[in-house]
C-alpha cells in the first residue's frame, strides 16, 4: 500500500526524456521533499534513536540540496530553479499524522529505501550528462551518500521488523 | 603503502578457522579499534566537514561495540571477552601523528573503506554463524550499518582526490 506521503514518481528509464537543468531542477526538488520527509517523520515517531537517524538523514540532504543549487547557479547563471512537475521515482512529501504504530514507521521507511535507492541511480546517470570532471565528481558523490543512506535505513528496517529486539538494542545504546 | 595505522589482517577466508566466540571478540576488538581510529582521525585533521563525518562514524562503533559486548554477555554469560591476537580484515589503529597532506588523509579513508567493506562481509559470516533469528538480525544490522559507512567514505574519498572542489563545496554547507 502507497502511504499518503508518497507519489510512486516515474521510472528512471524515463529520465532520458528531460533536460539537464530539468533533471537538476527535479534533483533540487528531491533533496527538500526528502529533507522535509525526514524531518517531519522524525517529529511524528517516539523512538529516540531511529529519530536520532532521521534526523541526520535530514541535515544530509538539506547539504545536498546546497550543493546542488551552488551548480545549478554556476551552470545556468542568473536563472531561477524551474522545479518540474514530475519527478524520478519515489517522492517523499512531509508526514503530517502522528505515527504511533511502528507498522506506520516500517511501511515510510520502506519507501524511503526505495527513493534513495533510485536517487543513487539518478545521480549515476546525471553523472553521464555533466561536462566536466568536476560535476562529474560532484555526482559521484551525491551518488555514493544516497546509497549509503539507503543502507542506513535498510540497517534499521530489518530492525524495525523485530520491534522488541530493536527497542531493547536501542536502550543499551548511549 | 600500508600507513603505520593499518595491519592488513586476515582476509575473510580465514573467519572459518574460528570459534563464534573468537570471531565475537574479534568483532569487538575490530568495533574498538574502529573507534578509536575515527576519533584519532578527526582530531589530527583540519578539514572541518569531513571531521564531522569522521566523529559521526566513531560514535556509531562504539555503538556497535555495545550491542555486541551485550550479545556477548548474552551468549556466554559471566565469562570475560576474549580478543584474539588475529583479526579479520584490515585493523585500524589510532592515529598519532598530525595529518596535514590531504594524501595521507586520502591514504587513510581508503583503507577504512576497506576495513568497513571487509566488516560488513564478516558480519554476513556470522549471521550464517548464530542460530536465533535475533541475533542473525542484529547481524544483519551491523552489516548493513558498515556497508552504510563504507558507502559514505566512499563519497568523501571521491571528493578528497579532488581537494579543491572539495574545500569550495564544504563552504556552502551549513
Amino acid at each position: 500500500m502507497v502511504p499518503p506521503e508518497l507519489d510512486e514518481g516515474l521510472p528512471l528509464e524515463k529520465a532520458g526524456e528531460f533536460s539537464l537543468q530539468e533533471l537538476l531542477g527535479m534533483a533540487i526538488k528531491a533533496e527538500i521533499g526528502a529533507k522535509k520527509f525526514y524531518k517531519s517523520l522524525a517529529e511524528n515517531m517516539d523512538m529516540e534513536a531511529l529519530e536520532e537517524k532521521v534526523k541526520w538523514l535530514a541535515r544530509e540532504e538539506e547539504k545536498h540540496e546546497k550543493f546542488l543549487r551552488e551548480l545549478y547557479a554556476n551552470m545556468f547563471p542568473g536563472e531561477e530553479v524551474v522545479f518540474p512537475k514530475e519527478h524520478i521515482g519515489p517522492e517523499l512529501k512531509p508526514v503530517a499524522r502522528e505515527l504511533h504504530k511502528v507498522e506506520d514507521i516500517i511501511d515510510l521507511v520502506r519507501w524511503a529505501m526505495k527513493a534513495e535507492e533510485i536517487a543513487a541511480e539518478f545521480y549515476g546517470r546525471l553523472e553521464d550528462m555533466v561536462d566536466t570532471e568536476e560535476k562529474k565528481r560532484l555526482m559521484r558523490y551525491l551518488s555514493n551518500m544516497e546509497r549509503g543512506h539507503y543502507y542506513t535505513l535498510k540497517a534499521e528496517y530489518e530492525l524495525l521488523l523485530d520491534w522488541t529486539m530493536y527497542s531493547q538494542m536501542m536502550n543499551v545504546g548511549p
